[in-house]
């Protein structure tokens, strides 16, 4: 019997899929444009004839799908998703299975990251596994004692809203100093556009004109050349991450914290100042308990994740 | 066949013992100075001396033992405890079943009384249960998807030791601004003795006189009295609490938050206000999740945390 698995990584502009086996990882992948505008039944069917073309359906277990959101994963529903403003409580996973005729699982995309990493990532083996998705947003997936933690809910694990700071910059949720606000990359967009005046002529802004882009990259790019304002918002996200990470190392006692997400494309940068404020803050009954490192995953994570949905289910 | 189980409190001055039956509670309760200076074996052997003096062991299941400090619960032994200086990896769990021949559970005391609310108190049903016991420290414990969240060494769930403040003052840890060092009952004292130049009238040290003795009762009843300083305090100590809370609540997801530890007799007083700031905080999707109460358990939380770490391991 085959093994194979299809993991879909549903994002707002593409949609990623992957034909995944469990020991090896991706044997084949693809993608296409999400194109919501067409509405909820047609992008499922887009993406369900997608599938059908790229692989036969016979050779597979199950279905994975990780989408931005809320989700409810027993019901198979998103309840609702920054990506896809008119999607309320569409039973995406009942909408597939109907297509496909196969078992379909769905999980938001953090959680998803969290699931990825312990069956292809940094987290292989491992029972206590925290991912910190570094992006636009911040998002947390939480594995304790082998289990995926969702709550009561199913809406927990929102590592990016635990307040670092409540003296810090308001956030999109609404609060003070969470670390989604400290430390994401909208934050450091935020922080660079907040001091173009002062310092027109920093580098990141040269950067900036060169690539006609102004992102995460841009401004650890203008740290690496000793930058003055890249490096004082370096240092707010150094300092930013390491209170957040203390705190849940505390919390959940992992054996590894993976820094996932686009950001992590910078990991060798900020990783090892990262690890050195956490040990100067850690209790030292945890010193030598835990790991930070950066997802190896790569593009690859939205998939692998996906897949790993499914696993985690059969 | 009998289901009581005796539950062992181990302070550092008194040791409460009591048989509790699963579904009614204490049968009957007694209590006996540690005297920690006889040594570990001594001190041992006199709690089983008493035990036996108390209740016909053939008609118990298990023990069940809550203490402080770290414990390995899978081997049984107190790594260390701040209230047993010279106990170091001694074997509580083996010792008592030599003595009483029956089987032993251990567990810290944090995580034995989130046990205790889930068997006797307001987690009773619940599977997603942050408990939070507020005295001279603030120990945190958690039970999440219904199993206790200890960890990969045994030590997580430190809620604690989360830091709610960066710029606040130095906790005990050797860390900055934990949620210990700004609302534990030895933050609040702090705070009045730092208040004391300047507010050498305030009904704090009133009280203090009255009494002979200044803890985070002393302040919450001059609180009650629109004195100055201590509404500044509790306003300090609701603050640190509702960060707090919030980051919880975004991590855990949890049905009910449960505020125990010696403070919790003024319950009544801060969790109102703590609830409303925690209301302003939440992220929308959470609001009408979750619960904040105070612990009913009072002075037999112990005895019933102790009794249902056997019943969790049964």
């Amino acid at each position: 019997m085959t093994e194979n698995i299809i993991g879909i990584d549903l994002g707002g502009t593409m949609v990623k899929i992957g034909i995944v086996d469990p020991k090896n990882g991706i044997l084949k992948k693809d993608e296409i444009e999400t194109k919501i505008e067409l509405g909820f039944e047609r992008v499922v069917e887009r993406i369900c004839q997608k599938i059908t073309e790229i692989v036969d359906i016979s050779n597979v277990r199950a279905v994975g799908v990780g989408s931005p959101g809320s989700i409810d994963h027993d019901k198979g529903i998103i309840k609702f998703s920054p990506n896809f403003p008119d999607w309320n409580n569409v039973p995406l996973k009942a909408e597939i299975e109907k297509h496909l005729r196969l078992s379909v699982f769905i999980e938001n995309d953090a959680n998803s990251a969290a699931l990825g990493e312990k069956w292809f990532g940094e987290g292989k083996g491992k029972d206590h596994i925290v991912v910190l998705t570094l992006g636009t947003g911040i998002g947390g997936g939480v594995i304790t004692h082998g289990k995926l933690l969702t709550g009561n809910t199913g809406i927990g694990a929102e590592l990016g809203h635990m307040i670092v700071d409540p003296h810090g910059p308001i956030c999109g949720c609404g609060n003070y100093g969470c670390l989604e606000a400290m430390a994401s990359a909208t934050a450091l967009i935020r922080y660079a556009n907040e001091g173009r005046k002062r310092f027109p002529e920093s580098k990141i802004f040269e950067l900036e004109k060169q690539r006609g882009v102004l992102g995460a990259r841009e401004i650890f790019d203008a740290y690496r050349l000793k930058d003055r304002l890249a490096t004082r918002i370096f240092e707010t996200f150094v300092e930013a991450m390491s209170v957040g990470i203390t705190s849940i190392i505390h919390i959940f006692n992992p054996q590894v914290v993976i820094l996932g997400g686009g950001m992590s494309k910078s990991a060798d940068l900020f990783i090892p100042k990262i690890r050195e404020k956490v040990d100067m803050r850690a209790i030292p009954s945890f010193l030598g308990t835990f790991e930070i490192v950066g997802s190896k995953l790569g593009n690859d994570a939205g998939i692998l994740g996906a897949a790993a949905i499914a696993l985690e289910n059969l």
